[in-house]
């Protein structure tokens, strides 16, 4: 869900705005993280899917559309630290136009199903309704957790990390929105990507984690986030950031370190830890998945102005002027 | 939420079909009712209203379609007799086009936030993009109660009542959708529905009500969903039905109690009870609410098949051919 985030972008000025702040006794953690925490440990976020903002029908099958909402919306949930239980999926479904292949409702819900499924969760209702217009599915996942991780934990000093290589999802909308075709692993990366809910435990459960972020945004903007909220700079090592080799062999290395910082939708995580608390072996074993320290958090955010910067190749330290991708700005 | 009702429209065949049934350990009540209700008490829904499906711009202002959003929503926690506490509200939000006036999304959001604070509830987040078509908004409400009151508990016998007069909103739209502009009583019924929240509370405290639904279809086919989910048939007395009196003013009395059958959207509730339990005017008094007996559940569904029958005036018992409205279905 892209709620309340501290970015600079239109969207999250005008989210600010819309959303208050008037918690009540049952919740425990409202507007401004990943996802709304209830009492009783229930997290709750919901997350919208437009057709032509999000996905185009073009590049997605019916049941990757579906599994995309899902992991989505679920992700928000691995951001919290919170292992899933409940989804429910709203869709507002257009009439086939000239030209478009009909739309199969049933084929969505399999893929959000498929995708509640992968983390243990259970889709236990949602609505239906016709669109006049494009395709719009809004996927809401409810989660437990005793321990919800934030984003305002990060401290002076402490490690910046990521589970994964990033700017293959973003590269393959790139290659799309040019007249190609994406081959396999960038495509997978795009359609299929999935939700880090058991990584995001394992970190709770060994309690090294001081802030958690899904990467949605970029690692720009989602560093940016935790760092706002924190109330830190965070300095991102630019050789440090693990870049999907596809994209490397597709685009050469400066965009595709491009596309990892500011492309976005890679749904890895960005956590924050003290230094060196992570064993990155133990962790590969255990969940597949190769963690990379891609920065550190040094020092607090200078005259209340939360910054990130990138630390080149050469050595030269540069403040991050973009965020990442705004579906609701210019574009 | 439009949830695997069990009425005949497409839509519902679509739902039941769509939503599966495999509910895990923290999940008390799956799909098939109001709302889904998860451990600890949480009740959770969905509801997509659609800009030219539920609504057009023309008819309301900001504040009115996100009020109307939000209550519809709300409406679904008073159907399982929960309090409301959190909502979640996303919109896609269209761009100005040829002649639109802009869509203010701040306003939206103080219609949603106004409404669940008229049932003691908070907006906890969202989620907002753009729209390539028509507005959008997925409202999420969660509440908690002790005693969900699910659509089953309806028994040979029981009497069944509403909790106020019929047909106002869809007079209203009726009215617009010839051309004209309706008086201020059926507008209001349209744009500025009451989640009957405490008067659900009351009922139940009470303990006076075996199954309960608010009316979003209309009665002909909510006490259908009743009838079905509870395995009997209902017979409505035509001449019990409560007739908003503008509604008559404007179409006339057997137009009128056609829209009070068929209309939808009104947002009072239905609910059945042991017969002669029901202390009629303290609950007027209490709750400002009259309520009327419309029906009595008679017998069994006859060959596993549930039925609405109705009792004309002049003594006769017809089938109610015709469900509530259908946005799924031709129209």
């Amino acid at each position: 869900m892209k709620r309340v985030k501290l970015g600079k972008g239109g969207e999250f000025d005008l989210i600010r705005r819309l959303v208050g702040n008037d918690d009540g006794a049952d919740i425990a953690l409202g507007p401004g993280d990943d996802a709304a925490v209830l009492r009783d440990g229930w997290v709750v976020t919901t997350d919208l899917s437009v057709e032509d903002v999000h996905f185009r029908r073009k590049w997605l099958n019916d049941e990757e559309i579906g599994w995309r909402a899902g992991a989505v919306a679920l992700s928000d949930l691995a951001a919290m630290a919170a292992t899933p239980v409940a989804v429910l999926v709203s869709m507002a479904v257009p009439r086939p136009a000239g030209g478009d292949r009909a739309l199969d409702p049933e084929a969505v819900q399999r893929g959000v199903r498929a995708a509640a499924f992968s983390v243990g969760a259970t889709v236990v209702g949602g609505d239906l309704t016709r669109s006049p217009g494009p395709l719009v599915i809004d996927v809401v996942a409810l989660g437990r957790t005793a321990w919800p991780v934030q984003r305002d934990g990060a401290e002076d000093g402490d490690d910046v990390w990521v589970t994964g290589p990033l700017g293959a999802s973003a590269a393959a909308v790139a290659i799309w929105e040019s007249g190609g075709e994406p081959g396999p692993e960038l495509r997978a990366a795009y359609a299929h990507p999935e939700p880090r809910v058991s990584a995001a435990c394992g970190l709770v459960e060994q309690e090294v984690v001081d802030a958690l972020i899904d990467l949605s945004d970029g690692l720009a903007g989602d560093a940016g986030h935790l760092a706002a909220a924190s109330g830190v700079a965070i300095v991102l090592d630019e050789e440090a950031i693990p870049v999907a080799e596809a994209v490397v062999s597709a685009f050469g290395l400066e965009r595709a370190r491009d596309l990892a910082l500011h492309g976005g939708e890679d749904y890895e995580l960005c956590f924050v830890t003290d230094p060196g608390v992570v064993d990155v072996s133990y962790f590969e074993k255990k969940y597949g998945l190769r963690l990379a320290k891609v920065g550190t958090v040094e020092g607090l955010a200078v005259g209340g102005e939360p910054a990130v910067r990138i630390r080149r190749a050469d050595g030269t330290v540069e403040e991050l002027q973009r965020g990442g991708f705004d579906h609701w700005g210019p574009s």
